[in-house]
């Protein structure tokens, strides 16, 4: 059974658990794989950001943010960042993660969600956000450098959320 | 006679002169407009930037900043943001820190910049920018609330700078 929460103190160690390989391997976040675990959780737990751990058998198998996308003007847009565990894929922690941040986000009052930097090549998550609705309203040439595929383009993906 | 240098502690009244009728208006930038001159400071002169001021005459009349636009595999793209004093337009003040933008961005090796939110009602600013040479890679649709117009579009323009 999938249980999402907000994420607490306690939760670290998993959750750079979880990072960790993520961001060391460096292709779809851009974030230095140098970096370190503090680092990493100030960035991933910020205090601009609502932070998740999704639960499955006790064990913390995913987490995602919510944060706005910008201030100002910009505040109605959100943005989340989702990772899971590799060995728990297949078992629904991203669609229940995906499932609960359009909830939340709904829920805080915000129009749309956008993702800012989909590398292009992570297509599990492009083909999982187009089937949820998502369009492509960007294409950013090169911008990122993937450690095997060298430069590759970034999309940009905004999803409604005033249509029910 | 124009001259575009580094800012300093003792360039503070000036840019935040320059800052704040643009933060307060709220039709341009994603700030929040009741922003502190402390925050909008911290802001504008943060550590990931390297922030100039251009002089004529002796008065700062423009800013502007230069930062890499992500970290990781996103490093090789830098990101702009540009303030001139509305008495000072057409002068040239715009289009001297944008040649100088460009100039510091290759030297520093940065192979694109991008602009992430331009709001499409700033069509001085597109316009300019399409001029020298960016390109519309992205619609954010009605991603900016416009004090005055609603929920208008964002653009996403990026320019290569590899290609000499």
């Amino acid at each position: 059974m999938t249980t999402i929460r907000p994420a607490t103190v306690s939760d670290h160690d998993a959750i750079w658990h979880l990072l960790e390989p993520v961001f060391r391997a460096g292709d779809t976040y851009t974030i230095d794989p140098g970096v370190s675990r503090d680092d990493a959780l100030a960035y991933w737990l910020a205090p601009e950001k609502t932070t998740y751990v999704c639960e499955d058998g006790g064990q913390v198998l995913g987490t995602y943010y919510l944060r706005p996308n910008a201030a100002g003007g910009g505040a109605h847009v959100c943005n989340c960042g989702y990772i899971t565990a590799p060995q728990a894929r297949g078992r629904g922690i991203a669609r229940a993660m995906l499932a609960h941040s359009l909830d939340a986000a709904r829920t805080a009052g915000y129009r749309a969600m956008q993702y800012n930097f989909v590398v292009e090549t992570n297509q599990r998550a492009v083909q999982t956000w187009l089937r949820a609705g998502f369009d492509v309203v960007g294409r950013l040439p090169g911008a990122f450098l993937h450690p095997q595929g060298g430069y590759v383009d970034a999309l940009v993906m905004m999803k409604d959320l005033t249509d029910g």
